[in-house]
């Protein structure tokens, strides 16, 4: 077996690739395949909304909430939440590249101001998010950092508004849905295949009159054609749906709230315990899904590379803007692979160190 | 077997699903699904860039052209094209729903002209295209209506931009790509699956200074990052590009119009014949992808549609807002499937007729 360790587009369970494998060749005992079906017949609008259902359930959300899957990436959310949302000036809390992005494309709307940074620091920890947040708009964080390797461990109750890019951390713990005004991921990492963004509203903090809104970036035209104002990612809203009922039938996100601590326990401790290796953030803001670290030896790069590779290990270099070694334990994610890692490590450091 | 008549998604060769099916459990020899792949590794980037070429190949487009496999379908096409190429003043060809729904979206940024309607004649022809189009920044037409059912048969070369959304027959006929300086489409006629958008630029006749663009929104930043600002929808793109290598395989787009037309004047001619049937559009103007009519004996539909059940037919319902039938007639269509509607249709008149 191959240790896929990527972090995004990721490992998700085996026994959803099948069952997706299957559709694309026949959905049920239609004689068609699903690439070829409307996205208005009886099928996909099952699929669609068995989908939303399964978000609300595994999160514990409210009739408040309405669940979309639209497309764009949540590159294209960075936009979307603050054309919805940014009347006057918000608040965003810098955790690098993400919310960097994030603030980018919000500024082209009305002007930012950055309460929190960890920038400074280069990013190797999570700022307090100040008590003052009056006068702003919203509040928008993003609640782990691929690249970086942090984490907010957990969320504020807020007066303001908060709007949460959760692209590589949802589904991996429970969360009170009721601190969020919005909540947006890509599918990529923890939901599905890449092709589709989730996004979780609170219909009543939404203002329809906000602006003149494109209809493909208005959420409240969204949720009034149910998430299919055009066609639909059919596709990656169907393995999204195979992986988040797979989630529900493993004991929903409580359950994988445990294995995924369990995994970044074991990896964290080596990586603590190994004198060769050197995690790269502060240990209280250390993210459960990337694990980032580099080799405190010069010139065992290619070697520990090399003893991954013949161990079936993929996806650890580091993001290319950093360096180092990245780890991703997404949901799917087994336990073995980080053994396999671990012992990987452990044996560098007995022949190497 | 079944008829699959959809007008989108739509049916694509079975060769093409095979194939897809089985990278969504391994793709290739590498122990990973096609899924949980980085969109930055070399599998990803090859399928990308054989793609982008196979479109430049069957469409004989030069190095002007750049090509782009984006989200959020034609419907965020609207937007898109206006925001990169409107300045002052546009014109559009207002041929039934989708145009109208393109002057809606371009119609947030600047003035628009409808220049031709067919409105008056219930979008029952194509109209012609005004010689004087001075001062405006493009000519906006939808090459083929699948609704109504009407078709540009040709295209003109204009002094003024021309801009197409050519979702529903890109790929079904040769092209002039040098009349254009942007088409769309939406894949999931005849390119591939719902969830990624085809976008073909003449990059010289992109002004990056036109106006301060959203990141994804922005033609330029997309062909500067080769169509991957951020994770593209990497499965869409894969079936897109073996849907592709299918139509190069099969003598590209002058055998696909053959077959194309070989399969419409079947049907055209049995409804000009048949007594009990009535094409719904002026006969120069008629689509070859999407045939729409109607009975003209009230009482018959759920009977033909019960026919058409048993005979494996499917899709052939005419869309929500018009009613009556339409058959769709893309690529992927065998003309067995059309021969089998005709007999339906022939079985009813001497049943019935």
């Amino acid at each position: 077996m191959v240790h896929n360790f990527s972090a995004g587009p990721s490992i998700l369970p085996k026994g959803v690739f099948l069952e997706a494998s299957k559709a694309v060749v026949e959905y049920k005992d239609t004689g068609l395949s699903l690439l070829e079906m409307s996205h208005r017949g009886e099928h996909f609008v099952e699929i669609m909304q068995e989908a939303q259902n399964l978000v609300k359930e595994l999160l514990g959300l409210n009739d408040d909430f309405k669940v979309l899957f639209l497309s764009g990436g949540a590159s294209t959310g960075f936009y979307i939440s603050a054309l919805n949302f940014l009347k006057t000036r918000a608040g965003y809390i810098d955790t690098g590249t993400w919310s960097s992005k994030a603030i980018k494309e919000a500024k082209r709307i009305a002007p930012i101001e950055v309460v929190a940074s960890s920038k400074d620091n280069q990013y190797k920890h999570i700022p307090s998010i100040p008590s003052d947040l009056e006068g702003l708009d919203y509040l928008h964080i993003t609640s782990n950092n691929t690249i970086y390797g942090t984490q907010f461990q957990d969320f504020q109750a807020l007066k303001t508004k908060q709007i949460c890019d959760m692209s590589s951390d949802i589904f991996s713990r429970p969360i009170d849905g009721s601190k969020f005004s919005l909540i947006y991921a890509g599918a990529q990492k923890n939901m599905g295949p890449a092709g589709t963004t989730l996004y979780i509203v609170n219909q009543n903090h939404l203002d329809k009159d906000i602006r003149d809104l494109p209809s493909m970036l208005d959420l409240s035209l969204q949720i009034e054609k149910k998430s299919a104002f055009n066609t639909p990612p059919v596709f990656p809203i169907y393995v999204s749906m195979l992986n988040l009922r797979w989630l529900k039938d493993n004991g929903g996100v409580e359950a994988a709230e445990k294995r995924n601590a369990e995994k970044a326990d074991l990896l964290y401790a080596e990586i603590d315990r190994n004198s060769l290796f050197t995690g790269n953030v502060e240990h209280k803001d250390r993210s459960k899904m990337n694990v980032t670290f580099t080799l405190s030896q010069e010139g065992l790069e290619n070697t520990f590379l090399d003893l991954c590779k013949q161990a079936n290990i993929v996806g650890i270099k580091g993001h290319r803007s950093v360096g180092g070694f990245r780890a991703s334990l997404y949901n799917a994610l087994p336990l073995k692979s980080v053994q396999a890692l671990v012992e990987i490590m452990t044996f560098l450091e007995q022949s190497h160190g």
